[in-house]
């Protein structure tokens, strides 16, 4: 998608690449459904941890499938997310919402035989979520930069070697939030920091990065900007006015990087990922009554 | 647009007609194009009343072609749409929120000179809103039922007329806010009901029908259904969460006749007209806060 409007305010020429509208409402599903594709026939089922979106994908990839997901998820995960798993027939147990809960959760699962698929330290992940550029740059193959969100890594890492394969040069930039910035932080301190209390609105990126993405990321992504709350709901706002797409918090952080530092940008062909669209709607709409 | 999730959700085939994705937000800048087309090569400007989306795009289609525009607005609009009116260099002229009021105001811009370009009253606004079935019958031929909003009567009546021109006869069914619901009194009645106090969430749809849409909506609309604001907002709440689109509340009154009425749709091919998207986001987004 596209938009006079929004390019007029920003002074560049916007490519919106619409996850929001993918299958399960993320860029999840491509790595999810990547995942369970490449499954041993007699896998009997699935588990992974995720605060929504990844486990929405997988439940739906593994139905898709005819086996079984468990999702290990955050007690404070978004509701509308929870719901969604559930509506793809996955079986949610939840978590404290932190790291370590999610990864002890996670191992319960695996001990009772059901197979590991991790929501982004994983090559059939991260080669999943590449699709998403691979897509991007063949519908506008002159873009001279991407921009996506970094949480745990998947979709950046997979933007980045996806930009690899191509014949012309494109710079990527990750964008993450300010209260979840351990991307930032250990590209800073080349090395992974591991001490980590993320705390922002966009709670699809509260995942500490992994190891296997945060190399990749080093080594292709161009430079990491950080945005707060504030500035993420304004990208929101300028997404939902102008573009009139429903784009979670999340997903808006791309765009609220590149509003941050506008001038940057100004008059390139920016090809931005809106990550997803999931988000509870019911206390905004509780407003119009 | 499609949605396999609302096709299960509601037992039949839906494709969307986007007009929130319109230039201006709405269907209304397919009419007032048309007209300002029209006009004579020596009109100095235009002038309407409207609750917003046809000042909007009457606005823009005069900016286009360096005219000005003046627009008649209930001092209750909407204020996204006040703010639209003015980012494309119209001149709003507030009234009294009454269809007296707004007609006195548009009579007085008529006096000292400007052109009126009527909001749907009009065969040039008329023909120009017909233009959206007539893309939709384009875009999906096999269609067995259009279904549109009904408030001045303007998109309704053109859909009605856009239907006849097809090989294959499609029925058009209208859908009314039953806090503004003029249409159905005045198709009961015989004759154009003039007693009308709206009170709807559906801001775009509180018009008068106008005598020329009445008589075309006698002649070729199936019927009339009615919805009430919650029933309005539900519609929403689909559009939103599964289509991940932002419609405002005029904009999901077709969609909310078809949840309404259900049982008649059911397994049939339906065209729905989403017919705007512009609405006040800021107390929504405050709740992310």
């Amino acid at each position: 998608m596209s938009c006079r409007q929004i390019n007029q305010l920003l002074g560049l020429e916007a490519f919106f690449k619409c996850e929001h509208l993918q299958t399960t409402g993320s860029f999840k599903f491509r790595g999810a459904s990547h995942a369970v594709c490449l499954l041993e026939h007699t896998c009997r089922g699935v588990a992974t941890h995720s605060s929504g979106n990844h486990g929405a994908a997988l439940a739906r990839a593994a139905r898709d499938r005819g086996i079984m997901a468990h999702i290990v998820m955050p007690e404070t995960a978004v509701k509308a997310k929870i719901q969604a798993v559930r509506d793809f027939g996955g079986q949610v147990h939840f978590c404290a919402p932190d790291q370590r809960s999610r990864e002890a959760g996670l191992a319960r699962l695996i001990e009772q035989g059901f197979e590991p698929v991790p929501p982004y330290e994983d090559d059939r992940i991260i080669a999943g979520q590449g699709t998403c550029a691979l897509e991007l740059l063949k519908q506008v193959p002159d873009l001279d930069v991407i921009v996506a969100p970094v949480g745990g890594g998947g979709l950046l890492a997979g933007t980045a070697l996806a930009a690899q394969t191509g014949e012309r040069s494109v710079r990527i930039i990750g964008v993450e939030p300010a209260g979840a910035d351990d991307t930032a932080r250990s590209l800073r301190a080349g090395r992974r920091i591991e001490d980590h209390h993320p705390e922002t609105i966009a709670d699809g990126l509260r995942a500490l990065v992994g190891q296997r993405n945060l190399d990749i990321i080093a080594e292709h992504v161009e430079r990491i900007i950080l945005v707060d709350d504030p500035q993420i709901i304004q990208a929101m706002s300028v997404l939902w006015s102008l573009l009139k797409q429903v784009v979670e918090p999340s997903g808006a952080v791309a765009l609220a990087g590149i509003m941050k530092e506008r001038e940057s940008f100004a008059g390139t062909r920016v090809g931005i990922v809106l990550s997803g669209g999931n988000l509870d709607l019911a206390p905004m709409l509780e407003t119009l009554k």
